[in-house]
């Protein structure tokens, strides 16, 4: 993700400061956490799922959070930190290098925004903006809308009224329409009784250049990841995208359709009204999803699925004639 | 719809002129755009599918976007404009017609509302009101709210904070909850790679005496056509209505439920909760659908159905227990 | 429900005033009207359903709105006040003492906020609070945001942006995302042709310690009971919560359900995204839901349940496959 221009980071530490558990004599400190193909050679990185063994292998991280059962599957470069439970550790070490993604506390910075800062763009009435934000020429901001601090937009958008915009990069000729929440943290965390454990959301929100978001969506940032709407994407009214999911280029999402989480659509998708794609799963190309469906498992390029749980629609059709 | 205060209208332009490769020596300008039924002696209407055959022969309008095929189905008086694709060529004459109807600019002209122009209102505070509203004796319009300019709003009504209406005229007391947007553009395109060909949008929102509009509801307003809310109509929280539809009186439309488009509901229908209802139907009067239903199609007076297609709910109970 | 800091109650009024056609010479005067677990020696309760026959033996209500088939099962010290339809009256009479419950006319108390009143607290920009809110320390309330009168926020809570509070009492540690409108008047009516009779909904939202609230969801409050929210249970966005909804602790409940009203949730409960829980069941402690459910019916402890209807998930699993 590059540098993270919406948290500021703690760090580098030594690995024995982040777990004094660990006896290692290893100096390279911990700069940052990503994810097994992302990871540089001063991050952490983790190992909690043999879906991803694949990645383990090519990873430059000098350290990965993991399991007597899966560090065998890392390289010889990269040191195991061996737990219990991986996503429980991640959290906690990601809450020390992240003290401040736990919980969105409303931007303190905001302000009425400065004619001499933004010079071609139109303002609403009321409108509040962070500081470091870039707006580009020509595009419009709503009345009663918040851009917080660091949130750049391109050229030749319309930004809606009533709409929150933080932790996001807004291309060029997108349209976000009003009562819009996007960038906010996800619905990540570690179920404890009496006090759940919230899991840092460090991601960002990503729209690409033509993309339209209906009114009263959410579009929630991607925890260790980003949240990415593709290329001339088009977004009914109340669409939720969780954390982490990626759509790709010229889909069509209709009203009320769901994303649970991590998962990736392809491109050329279209997806019915009130479908839902469960988490982690991954739904090809030009894949037609019909309206109410429930996807529950991965869809290859091409195929056109309906139902709950979703299958080829011709298949739903002979059921639905028994 | 009559004339439209909403959208500013280029011409009347020659045929010669929107489409020229046309070649006719008719002199007939054309005036606005219209479907079969409504398009008068100065219209420009269009037909591009079999189901509207019967409207055709009757049509009063001078011009006709249509294929080959369908040509053979408008009288003598009608001069069809042969195309390929009508709903792209439609497209591109409206937006020649109407050229600020296919994105939501904000509007420029919100102030404060001046307590002289609306005497016997009761406004909340920082309230946003468009040039040339007109809103009844004791209506209530909440804290934060929008009312975009030429929107209409009647006596007795209570319009909730932070709700945003645009190009709706709204009835008698009609009560609108928190954080509704109503009147906004549709989700209307020709998808084309790259970038997508919006459909513009110059239909209003009508909201008849006495609904009941629960909070955070998306209500799109129509294409060519009118979007509306039948009288003493009741909408729980969370619905999505989108363009084009039409409800009739007295309906109870629970949390959630979805209307994808230009679909007819007849009086007296109760819908439950999450259901959703595919566009261009036509659901007759006193029908039953059931929460979590799935219409995908015509529903006779008086049925009660339920399901995923939604079936009669005797069948749904008897799928139910195998 | 204890005092009502909410509504104002008119009254007491000798039960021959509330019932013109009751002939009788008891003097107790009626003060409130509660449910019959509830309902004191000075209030009237109402009886219109077998379900709620257990009840009805130890109520310590002087009067009972009920019908001629019910009055058997009411104590001796309870006098039956008979009718045909209980909802209609009781929706009459409850109108009577609360006249101002019916509709939620915006709060005219609201102001920005005084900073010697809330010492401790930090606000965003243009906060909008009523006349007799307690907000405690170290607790932020996010721009546009509007927490309307006798609203109580505890300690150590995030309230984001553009959020609307009333008719609540929120405990310590709550996190409310952006957009949420919490305490409304929830979707209750007597429906008659023309113009509908609404419920008066004199009950509160209740939002227990450490909570969290996704962006853009909607809690109704309750209509002679209350909502309520248990402690550490967790809401994804776009959640949909009807009147009288009670839900456990330490719940996790994804992004888009919707719950119908009045049913109660146990503990632990997890529920995934876009399910629906119809009205008036019981779902017990530590209860899975699939995503995408309806439930139709009551659930035991311990059960996991997956489908429309929700079955068990063997059953479902099984029926997937045929």
């Amino acid at each position: 993700m590059g540098g993270n221009i919406f948290f500021d980071r703690k760090g580098p530490f030594s690995p024995n400061i982040l777990f004094p558990n660990l006896q290692t004599k290893k100096k390279i400190k911990i700069l940052d956490i990503k994810n097994l193909k992302d990871a540089g050679i001063n991050d952490l990185t983790f190992l909690d799922n043999v879906n991803y063994i694949y990645l383990a292998k090519s990873t430059k991280a000098p350290y990965c959070l993991t399991t007597e059962k899966l560090k065998a599957f890392l390289p010889s470069t990269c040191m195991p930190i061996l737990v219990k439970n991986v996503l429980f550790e991640l959290c906690k070490v990601t809450k020390k290098l992240y003290p401040n993604a736990e919980i969105d506390i409303p931007d303190k910075t905001l302000k009425a925004p400065k004619k001499m800062s933004f010079l071609k763009v139109k303002f609403g009435n009321n409108v509040l903006i962070g500081k470091k934000c870039k707006i580009g020429k020509n595009t419009f901001i709503g009345s009663n809308t918040i851009v917080e601090n660091n949130v750049s937009i391109g050229d030749n958008c319309v930004v809606g009224s009533q709409v929150v915009l933080r932790n996001s990069i807004i291309g060029n000729g997108v349209v976000i329409q009003d009562g819009c929440k996007i960038g906010l943290k996800g619905f990540g965390f570690i179920p404890l009784k009496g006090k759940n454990l919230r899991f840092p959301h460090i991601g960002r929100v990503l729209i690409k250049d033509n993309v339209e978001i209906g009114a009263n969506c959410t579009i929630d940032r991607g925890s260790l990841d980003d949240t990415v709407i593709g290329e001339n994407t088009f977004l009914d009214n109340q669409v939720h995208v969780a954390h982490n999911t990626k759509i790709g280029n010229n889909c069509m999402i209709a009203g009320q359709v769901g994303f649970a989480g991590s998962s990736k659509i392809g491109d050329g998708v279209s997806i019915g009204g009130q479908a839902g794609v469960s988490g982690h799963l991954k739904v090809g190309n030009n894949v037609k999803i019909g309206g109410g469906s429930g996807v529950i498992k991965d869809i290859k390029d091409g195929n056109v699925v309906m139902g709950y749980p979703a299958v080829p629609i011709r298949d739903f059709i002979k059921n639905s004639k028994k």
